[in-house]
Protein backbone atom coordinates (compact mmCIF):
# COMPACT_ATOMS: atom_id res chain seq x y z
CA UNK A 1 0.00 0.00 0.00
CA UNK A 2 3.00 2.54 0.72
CA UNK A 3 3.99 1.98 -2.28
CA UNK A 4 0.87 2.11 -4.14
CA UNK A 5 0.38 6.04 -2.52
CA UNK A 6 2.54 8.27 -4.57
CA UNK A 7 1.23 6.62 -7.97
CA UNK A 8 -2.34 7.12 -6.46
CA UNK A 9 -1.09 10.95 -5.96
CA UNK A 10 0.20 11.19 -9.48
CA UNK A 11 -3.09 10.19 -11.00
CA UNK A 12 -5.62 12.37 -8.87
CA UNK A 13 -4.10 15.18 -10.17
CA UNK A 14 -6.54 17.55 -12.70
CA UNK A 15 -5.24 18.99 -16.03
CA UNK A 16 -5.16 22.33 -14.23
CA UNK A 17 -3.11 21.12 -11.34
CA UNK A 18 -0.43 18.77 -13.47
CA UNK A 19 -0.14 22.04 -15.51
CA UNK A 20 0.74 24.12 -12.58
CA UNK A 21 3.07 21.64 -10.94
CA UNK A 22 4.84 21.07 -13.88
CA UNK A 23 4.81 24.90 -13.94
CA UNK A 24 6.18 25.64 -10.33
CA UNK A 25 9.01 22.88 -10.86
CA UNK A 26 10.17 25.06 -13.89
CA UNK A 27 9.93 28.48 -12.22
CA UNK A 28 12.16 27.18 -9.33
CA UNK A 29 14.80 25.73 -11.85
CA UNK A 30 14.24 28.93 -13.82
CA UNK A 31 14.96 31.21 -11.03
CA UNK A 32 18.33 29.92 -9.86
CA UNK A 33 19.85 28.79 -13.26
CA UNK A 34 20.48 30.59 -17.01
CA UNK A 35 17.65 29.10 -19.12
CA UNK A 36 20.86 27.39 -21.04
CA UNK A 37 21.02 25.03 -18.12
CA UNK A 38 17.40 24.22 -17.63
CA UNK A 39 16.81 20.99 -19.54
CA UNK A 40 13.10 19.00 -19.69
CA UNK A 41 14.64 16.32 -18.35
CA UNK A 42 15.44 18.47 -14.94
CA UNK A 43 11.64 19.85 -15.23
CA UNK A 44 10.67 16.15 -15.19
CA UNK A 45 12.62 15.12 -12.80
CA UNK A 46 11.71 18.12 -10.22
CA UNK A 47 8.21 17.17 -11.35
CA UNK A 48 8.68 13.27 -10.49
CA UNK A 49 7.23 12.62 -13.89
CA UNK A 50 7.98 11.88 -17.19
CA UNK A 51 9.48 13.72 -20.24
CA UNK A 52 6.84 12.51 -22.13
CA UNK A 53 4.52 13.90 -19.73
CA UNK A 54 6.03 17.65 -19.62
CA UNK A 55 5.78 17.34 -23.54
CA UNK A 56 2.47 16.20 -23.30
CA UNK A 57 1.26 19.73 -20.98
CA UNK A 58 4.49 22.25 -22.96
CA UNK A 59 4.60 20.29 -26.74
CA UNK A 60 6.35 23.74 -27.39
CA UNK A 61 9.41 22.12 -25.10
CA UNK A 62 11.18 24.44 -22.98
CA UNK A 63 10.69 27.59 -24.73
CA UNK A 64 7.11 27.41 -24.03
CA UNK A 65 7.64 26.19 -20.60
CA UNK A 66 9.86 29.16 -20.25
CA UNK A 67 7.55 31.50 -21.54
CA UNK A 68 4.53 29.73 -19.59
CA UNK A 69 7.10 30.07 -15.72
CA UNK A 70 8.04 34.37 -17.17
CA UNK A 71 4.15 34.59 -17.61
CA UNK A 72 3.72 33.58 -13.98
CA UNK A 73 6.47 35.24 -12.71
CA UNK A 74 5.65 38.82 -14.21
CA UNK A 75 1.88 38.10 -12.62
CA UNK A 76 3.38 38.44 -9.15
CA UNK A 77 5.82 40.99 -10.39
CA UNK A 78 3.32 42.96 -11.57
CA UNK A 79 1.61 43.07 -8.01
CA UNK A 80 4.74 44.55 -6.41
CA UNK A 81 4.06 48.40 -6.57
CA UNK A 82 0.54 47.88 -5.91
CA UNK A 83 -0.02 49.38 -2.50
CA UNK A 84 -2.68 51.15 -1.14
CA UNK A 85 -2.70 55.02 -2.08
CA UNK A 86 -1.93 56.33 1.79
CA UNK A 87 0.78 57.72 3.71
CA UNK A 88 4.05 59.50 2.08
CA UNK A 89 5.38 58.49 -1.15
CA UNK A 90 8.88 57.49 0.21
CA UNK A 91 6.87 54.79 2.38
CA UNK A 92 5.04 53.61 -0.26
CA UNK A 93 7.59 53.32 -2.76
CA UNK A 94 9.81 51.76 0.42
CA UNK A 95 7.33 49.00 0.60
CA UNK A 96 6.93 48.69 -2.97
CA UNK A 97 10.89 48.19 -3.72
CA UNK A 98 10.58 45.57 -0.34
CA UNK A 99 8.64 43.46 -2.10
CA UNK A 100 10.50 44.00 -5.98
CA UNK A 101 13.87 42.99 -4.19
CA UNK A 102 12.50 39.92 -2.37
CA UNK A 103 11.35 38.69 -5.75
CA UNK A 104 14.93 39.66 -7.47
CA UNK A 105 16.64 37.86 -4.66
CA UNK A 106 14.44 34.65 -5.12
CA UNK A 107 15.11 34.33 -8.99
CA UNK A 108 18.50 35.82 -8.76
CA UNK A 109 20.03 33.78 -11.46
CA UNK A 110 16.59 33.68 -13.95
CA UNK A 111 16.17 37.26 -13.23
CA UNK A 112 19.55 38.13 -14.12
CA UNK A 113 19.75 35.70 -17.49
CA UNK A 114 16.26 37.55 -18.59
CA UNK A 115 17.38 41.24 -18.12
CA UNK A 116 20.91 40.73 -19.55
CA UNK A 117 20.38 39.85 -23.09
CA UNK A 118 21.79 37.08 -25.52
CA UNK A 119 19.89 34.64 -23.79
CA UNK A 120 19.16 31.33 -25.68
CA UNK A 121 14.88 32.01 -24.82
CA UNK A 122 14.87 35.66 -25.43
CA UNK A 123 12.54 36.40 -28.21
CA UNK A 124 9.92 39.40 -28.90
CA UNK A 125 7.41 37.28 -26.95
CA UNK A 126 9.17 37.26 -23.72
CA UNK A 127 10.63 41.02 -24.74
CA UNK A 128 7.20 42.19 -24.21
CA UNK A 129 5.73 40.28 -21.42
CA UNK A 130 8.91 42.22 -19.47
CA UNK A 131 8.00 45.17 -21.25
CA UNK A 132 4.44 44.68 -19.43
CA UNK A 133 5.71 44.27 -16.11
CA UNK A 134 7.44 48.13 -16.91
CA UNK A 135 4.26 49.16 -18.03
CA UNK A 136 2.42 48.21 -14.63
CA UNK A 137 4.95 49.43 -12.58
CA UNK A 138 5.17 53.02 -14.85
CA UNK A 139 1.38 53.11 -14.20
CA UNK A 140 1.41 52.38 -10.54
CA UNK A 141 3.90 54.92 -9.64
CA UNK A 142 2.05 57.32 -11.26
CA UNK A 143 -0.84 56.86 -9.70
CA UNK A 144 1.30 56.84 -6.52
CA UNK A 145 1.91 60.73 -7.44
CA UNK A 146 -1.51 61.11 -8.00
CA UNK A 147 -1.38 61.90 -11.71
CA UNK A 148 -3.92 60.52 -14.46
CA UNK A 149 -2.36 62.36 -17.32
CA UNK A 150 1.78 62.77 -17.48
CA UNK A 151 3.35 64.73 -19.69
CA UNK A 152 6.32 63.59 -21.26
CA UNK A 153 8.27 64.86 -18.55
CA UNK A 154 6.96 62.82 -15.62
CA UNK A 155 6.55 60.01 -17.73
CA UNK A 156 10.35 59.93 -18.60
CA UNK A 157 11.60 60.31 -15.34
CA UNK A 158 8.89 57.38 -14.06
CA UNK A 159 10.61 55.01 -16.45
CA UNK A 160 14.35 56.49 -16.08
CA UNK A 161 13.87 55.19 -12.31
CA UNK A 162 12.32 52.10 -13.55
CA UNK A 163 14.89 51.30 -15.85
CA UNK A 164 17.59 52.28 -12.87
CA UNK A 165 15.87 49.89 -10.52
CA UNK A 166 15.89 47.12 -12.98
CA UNK A 167 20.05 47.75 -13.26
CA UNK A 168 20.43 48.71 -9.65
CA UNK A 169 18.92 44.95 -9.00
CA UNK A 170 21.01 43.46 -12.07
CA UNK A 171 24.74 44.92 -10.03
CA UNK A 172 23.31 44.00 -6.92
CA UNK A 173 22.61 40.33 -7.86
CA UNK A 174 26.49 40.54 -9.06
CA UNK A 175 27.84 41.68 -6.10
CA UNK A 176 26.46 38.90 -4.51
CA UNK A 177 23.47 40.90 -2.67
CA UNK A 178 25.65 43.95 -1.06
CA UNK A 179 24.84 46.59 -0.31
CA UNK A 180 22.26 45.29 2.59
CA UNK A 181 18.75 44.96 0.70
CA UNK A 182 17.54 48.20 3.27
CA UNK A 183 20.32 50.48 1.97
CA UNK A 184 19.77 49.19 -1.90
CA UNK A 185 16.40 50.19 -1.38
CA UNK A 186 16.53 54.02 0.71
CA UNK A 187 19.16 54.27 -1.99
CA UNK A 188 16.85 54.04 -4.57
CA UNK A 189 13.80 55.92 -3.27
CA UNK A 190 16.49 58.78 -2.47
CA UNK A 191 17.42 58.31 -6.24
CA UNK A 192 13.69 58.91 -6.78
CA UNK A 193 13.15 61.63 -5.38
CA UNK A 194 16.14 63.64 -6.68
CA UNK A 195 14.93 62.83 -9.61
CA UNK A 196 11.62 64.08 -9.46
CA UNK A 197 13.06 67.51 -7.87
CA UNK A 198 15.43 67.95 -11.00
CA UNK A 199 12.91 67.30 -13.55
CA UNK A 200 10.33 69.97 -11.05
CA UNK A 201 12.82 72.61 -12.57
CA UNK A 202 11.88 72.68 -15.43
CA UNK A 203 8.18 70.90 -15.61
CA UNK A 204 5.20 72.33 -13.64
CA UNK A 205 3.25 69.01 -14.07
CA UNK A 206 6.30 67.78 -11.88
CA UNK A 207 6.40 70.88 -9.74
CA UNK A 208 3.09 70.14 -8.44
CA UNK A 209 3.57 66.51 -7.69
CA UNK A 210 6.97 67.39 -6.00
CA UNK A 211 4.85 69.85 -3.87
CA UNK A 212 2.21 67.49 -2.44
CA UNK A 213 4.38 64.66 -2.19
CA UNK A 214 6.44 66.78 0.08
CA UNK A 215 3.87 68.12 2.18
CA UNK A 216 3.32 64.60 3.30
CA UNK A 217 6.83 63.72 3.97
CA UNK A 218 7.81 64.13 7.60
CA UNK A 219 11.38 65.64 9.05
CA UNK A 220 11.54 61.84 10.65
CA UNK A 221 10.72 60.30 8.13
CA UNK A 222 13.65 59.09 4.97
CA UNK A 223 13.04 62.46 2.72
CA UNK A 224 13.77 64.38 5.79
CA UNK A 225 16.45 62.53 6.49
CA UNK A 226 17.76 62.75 2.76
CA UNK A 227 17.34 66.68 2.87
CA UNK A 228 19.17 67.05 5.80
CA UNK A 229 22.21 64.60 4.85
CA UNK A 230 22.48 66.70 1.67
CA UNK A 231 22.35 70.34 2.76
CA UNK A 232 25.89 70.76 4.17
CA UNK A 233 27.01 69.07 0.70
CA UNK A 234 25.67 71.84 -1.14
CA UNK A 235 26.77 74.32 1.32
CA UNK A 236 29.24 75.53 -0.19
CA UNK A 237 27.30 76.53 -3.60
CA UNK A 238 26.14 79.73 -2.86
CA UNK A 239 27.86 81.56 -5.91
CA UNK A 240 25.42 79.06 -8.06
CA UNK A 241 22.60 81.54 -7.12
CA UNK B 1 36.76 52.82 -72.21
CA UNK B 2 33.76 54.43 -69.94
CA UNK B 3 32.30 50.96 -68.98
CA UNK B 4 35.41 49.54 -67.89
CA UNK B 5 36.25 52.16 -65.59
CA UNK B 6 33.65 50.37 -62.67
CA UNK B 7 35.60 46.90 -63.26
CA UNK B 8 38.75 48.22 -62.59
CA UNK B 9 37.74 49.96 -59.28
CA UNK B 10 36.04 47.07 -58.61
CA UNK B 11 39.49 44.98 -59.08
CA UNK B 12 41.93 47.51 -57.51
CA UNK B 13 40.40 47.37 -53.88
CA UNK B 14 42.73 45.60 -51.58
CA UNK B 15 41.63 42.52 -49.11
CA UNK B 16 41.02 45.64 -46.10
CA UNK B 17 39.64 48.28 -48.01
CA UNK B 18 37.01 45.48 -49.81
CA UNK B 19 36.30 44.55 -46.47
CA UNK B 20 35.40 47.70 -45.35
CA UNK B 21 33.28 48.69 -47.85
CA UNK B 22 30.80 45.75 -47.07
CA UNK B 23 30.63 46.50 -43.64
CA UNK B 24 29.95 50.18 -44.43
CA UNK B 25 27.42 48.98 -46.31
CA UNK B 26 26.05 46.73 -43.75
CA UNK B 27 26.40 49.53 -40.97
CA UNK B 28 24.36 52.01 -43.24
CA UNK B 29 21.68 49.49 -43.43
CA UNK B 30 22.09 47.42 -39.72
CA UNK B 31 21.45 51.58 -38.97
CA UNK B 32 18.15 52.07 -40.24
CA UNK B 33 16.47 48.79 -39.96
CA UNK B 34 15.72 46.18 -37.57
CA UNK B 35 18.28 43.38 -38.58
CA UNK B 36 16.00 40.73 -39.41
CA UNK B 37 14.64 43.41 -42.19
CA UNK B 38 18.72 42.95 -44.05
CA UNK B 39 19.23 40.48 -46.05
CA UNK B 40 23.05 39.54 -47.68
CA UNK B 41 21.46 40.16 -50.86
CA UNK B 42 20.56 43.57 -49.33
CA UNK B 43 24.43 44.66 -48.47
CA UNK B 44 25.53 42.81 -51.76
CA UNK B 45 23.25 45.37 -53.51
CA UNK B 46 24.05 48.48 -51.44
CA UNK B 47 27.49 47.71 -51.82
CA UNK B 48 27.38 46.85 -55.64
CA UNK B 49 28.77 43.24 -55.73
CA UNK B 50 27.91 39.79 -55.85
CA UNK B 51 26.25 38.01 -52.80
CA UNK B 52 29.22 34.99 -53.29
CA UNK B 53 31.61 37.87 -52.74
CA UNK B 54 29.92 39.09 -49.38
CA UNK B 55 30.43 35.36 -48.25
CA UNK B 56 33.83 35.07 -49.06
CA UNK B 57 34.66 38.18 -46.89
CA UNK B 58 32.01 37.18 -44.27
CA UNK B 59 31.45 33.05 -44.35
CA UNK B 60 29.63 33.01 -41.02
CA UNK B 61 26.60 35.14 -43.33
CA UNK B 62 24.45 38.32 -41.87
CA UNK B 63 25.41 36.98 -38.19
CA UNK B 64 29.44 37.70 -38.67
CA UNK B 65 28.32 40.95 -40.55
CA UNK B 66 26.18 41.83 -37.62
CA UNK B 67 28.69 41.53 -35.21
CA UNK B 68 31.56 43.22 -37.39
CA UNK B 69 29.44 46.10 -37.73
CA UNK B 70 28.58 46.20 -34.20
CA UNK B 71 31.92 46.09 -33.49
CA UNK B 72 32.80 49.05 -35.58
CA UNK B 73 29.90 51.09 -33.98
CA UNK B 74 31.11 50.50 -30.50
CA UNK B 75 34.15 51.85 -31.26
CA UNK B 76 32.85 55.12 -32.54
CA UNK B 77 30.22 55.09 -29.40
CA UNK B 78 33.36 54.42 -26.61
CA UNK B 79 34.74 57.83 -27.85
CA UNK B 80 31.85 59.82 -27.74
CA UNK B 81 32.69 60.33 -23.71
CA UNK B 82 36.61 60.80 -24.26
CA UNK B 83 36.48 64.72 -23.63
CA UNK B 84 39.27 66.58 -22.11
CA UNK B 85 39.24 66.69 -18.85
CA UNK B 86 38.73 70.76 -18.60
CA UNK B 87 36.06 73.08 -17.23
CA UNK B 88 33.22 72.39 -15.46
CA UNK B 89 31.90 69.05 -15.76
CA UNK B 90 28.13 69.82 -16.71
CA UNK B 91 29.87 71.16 -19.98
CA UNK B 92 31.63 68.30 -20.19
CA UNK B 93 28.75 65.15 -19.91
CA UNK B 94 26.70 68.05 -21.83
CA UNK B 95 29.57 67.93 -25.32
CA UNK B 96 29.79 64.29 -24.18
CA UNK B 97 25.56 63.79 -24.69
CA UNK B 98 25.34 65.87 -27.83
CA UNK B 99 28.37 63.21 -29.36
CA UNK B 100 26.28 60.04 -28.13
CA UNK B 101 23.03 61.62 -29.02
CA UNK B 102 23.95 62.07 -32.65
CA UNK B 103 25.15 58.86 -33.07
CA UNK B 104 21.94 57.80 -31.66
CA UNK B 105 20.08 59.48 -34.37
CA UNK B 106 22.33 58.51 -36.86
CA UNK B 107 21.55 54.94 -36.05
CA UNK B 108 17.97 54.87 -35.39
CA UNK B 109 16.41 51.76 -36.05
CA UNK B 110 19.65 49.96 -35.54
CA UNK B 111 20.03 51.12 -31.85
CA UNK B 112 16.77 50.42 -30.63
CA UNK B 113 16.89 46.91 -32.29
CA UNK B 114 20.22 46.50 -30.55
CA UNK B 115 19.01 47.39 -26.86
CA UNK B 116 15.40 46.90 -27.01
CA UNK B 117 16.50 42.71 -26.93
CA UNK B 118 14.24 39.78 -28.40
CA UNK B 119 16.74 40.54 -32.00
CA UNK B 120 17.34 37.62 -33.74
CA UNK B 121 20.64 38.10 -34.18
CA UNK B 122 21.12 39.09 -30.33
CA UNK B 123 24.01 36.70 -28.48
CA UNK B 124 26.04 36.82 -25.53
CA UNK B 125 28.89 38.26 -28.28
CA UNK B 126 26.78 40.91 -29.22
CA UNK B 127 25.45 41.49 -25.13
CA UNK B 128 29.51 41.60 -24.19
CA UNK B 129 29.80 44.22 -27.31
CA UNK B 130 27.59 46.39 -25.83
CA UNK B 131 28.45 45.78 -22.59
CA UNK B 132 31.75 47.09 -23.39
CA UNK B 133 30.99 50.31 -24.82
CA UNK B 134 28.65 50.82 -21.06
CA UNK B 135 31.96 49.92 -18.97
CA UNK B 136 33.96 52.37 -21.14
CA UNK B 137 31.44 55.27 -20.83
CA UNK B 138 31.34 54.73 -17.25
CA UNK B 139 34.99 54.84 -17.24
CA UNK B 140 35.45 58.15 -18.76
CA UNK B 141 32.64 59.77 -16.73
CA UNK B 142 34.75 58.63 -13.56
CA UNK B 143 37.77 60.17 -14.97
CA UNK B 144 35.95 63.46 -15.44
CA UNK B 145 34.64 63.25 -11.82
CA UNK B 146 38.14 62.95 -10.78
CA UNK B 147 38.13 59.73 -9.26
CA UNK B 148 41.10 56.56 -9.72
CA UNK B 149 39.83 54.38 -7.28
CA UNK B 150 35.36 54.53 -7.12
CA UNK B 151 33.40 53.17 -4.27
CA UNK B 152 30.27 51.37 -4.91
CA UNK B 153 28.04 54.03 -4.58
CA UNK B 154 29.88 56.12 -6.99
CA UNK B 155 30.02 53.28 -9.03
CA UNK B 156 26.14 52.71 -8.46
CA UNK B 157 25.42 56.29 -9.51
CA UNK B 158 27.32 55.99 -12.82
CA UNK B 159 26.21 53.05 -13.56
CA UNK B 160 22.80 53.93 -13.23
CA UNK B 161 23.31 57.26 -14.95
CA UNK B 162 24.19 54.87 -18.00
CA UNK B 163 21.50 52.78 -17.99
CA UNK B 164 19.22 55.82 -18.14
CA UNK B 165 20.51 57.53 -21.08
CA UNK B 166 20.26 54.39 -22.41
CA UNK B 167 16.99 53.85 -21.95
CA UNK B 168 16.01 57.65 -22.38
CA UNK B 169 17.71 57.30 -25.79
CA UNK B 170 15.38 54.74 -27.05
CA UNK B 171 12.31 56.29 -25.65
CA UNK B 172 13.33 59.74 -27.16
CA UNK B 173 13.80 57.55 -30.65
CA UNK B 174 10.41 56.13 -29.97
CA UNK B 175 8.69 59.67 -29.82
CA UNK B 176 10.36 60.45 -33.15
CA UNK B 177 13.03 62.68 -31.51
CA UNK B 178 10.59 64.71 -29.23
CA UNK B 179 11.99 66.97 -27.01
CA UNK B 180 14.38 68.92 -28.93
CA UNK B 181 18.26 67.07 -28.52
CA UNK B 182 19.37 69.54 -26.86
CA UNK B 183 16.29 69.39 -24.06
CA UNK B 184 17.03 66.06 -23.61
CA UNK B 185 21.14 66.64 -23.17
CA UNK B 186 20.49 69.42 -20.56
CA UNK B 187 17.54 66.83 -18.51
CA UNK B 188 20.27 64.43 -18.62
CA UNK B 189 22.85 66.44 -16.96
CA UNK B 190 20.69 67.24 -14.45
CA UNK B 191 19.73 63.74 -13.60
CA UNK B 192 22.90 63.34 -13.39
CA UNK B 193 23.76 66.15 -11.02
CA UNK B 194 20.51 65.02 -9.03
CA UNK B 195 21.16 61.81 -8.99
CA UNK B 196 25.28 62.30 -7.68
CA UNK B 197 24.19 65.36 -5.52
CA UNK B 198 21.56 62.20 -3.95
CA UNK B 199 24.31 59.88 -3.51
CA UNK B 200 26.54 62.33 -1.73
CA UNK B 201 24.11 62.30 1.36
CA UNK B 202 25.32 59.00 2.00
CA UNK B 203 28.63 58.73 0.65
CA UNK B 204 31.57 60.73 1.58
CA UNK B 205 34.10 59.89 -1.74
CA UNK B 206 30.74 61.29 -3.53
CA UNK B 207 30.34 64.24 -1.54
CA UNK B 208 33.80 65.37 -1.80
CA UNK B 209 33.15 64.61 -5.30
CA UNK B 210 30.22 66.61 -5.45
CA UNK B 211 31.53 69.29 -3.66
CA UNK B 212 34.83 69.36 -6.23
CA UNK B 213 32.30 69.87 -8.92
CA UNK B 214 30.53 72.25 -7.65
CA UNK B 215 33.06 74.43 -7.16
CA UNK B 216 33.54 74.96 -11.18
CA UNK B 217 30.22 75.50 -12.11
CA UNK B 218 28.67 78.76 -12.48
CA UNK B 219 25.95 80.44 -11.82
CA UNK B 220 24.97 81.32 -15.43
CA UNK B 221 26.34 77.53 -15.98
CA UNK B 222 23.64 74.44 -16.62
CA UNK B 223 24.33 73.61 -12.72
CA UNK B 224 23.42 77.11 -11.37
CA UNK B 225 19.80 77.81 -13.63
CA UNK B 226 19.23 74.06 -12.50
CA UNK B 227 19.96 75.05 -9.02
CA UNK B 228 17.70 78.56 -9.38
CA UNK B 229 14.71 76.92 -10.66
CA UNK B 230 14.29 73.95 -8.42
CA UNK B 231 14.90 76.21 -5.20
CA UNK B 232 11.40 77.87 -5.51
CA UNK B 233 9.80 74.08 -5.79
CA UNK B 234 11.27 73.49 -2.49
CA UNK B 235 10.30 76.49 -0.72
CA UNK B 236 7.67 74.82 1.12
CA UNK B 237 9.70 71.79 2.35
CA UNK B 238 10.91 73.49 5.72
CA UNK B 239 9.44 71.18 7.57
CA UNK B 240 11.25 68.17 6.74
CA UNK B 241 14.61 69.85 8.45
Amino acid sequence: MTSEAPTRAYRRLSVEERRRQLLDAALTLFAHRAPEEVSLDDVAEAAGVSRPLVYRYFPGGKQQLYEAALRSAADDLRQCFAEPPEGPLSHRLARALDRYLAFVARHDAGFSALLQGGSVVETSRTTAIVDGVRRAAAGHILTHLGVEDPGPGLRMTVRMWITSVEAASLIWLDQDKEPPVEELRDWLVEQFVAGLVATAGRDAQTAEVVRSALALESAEGPVGALARRVLPVLGGAGHLL
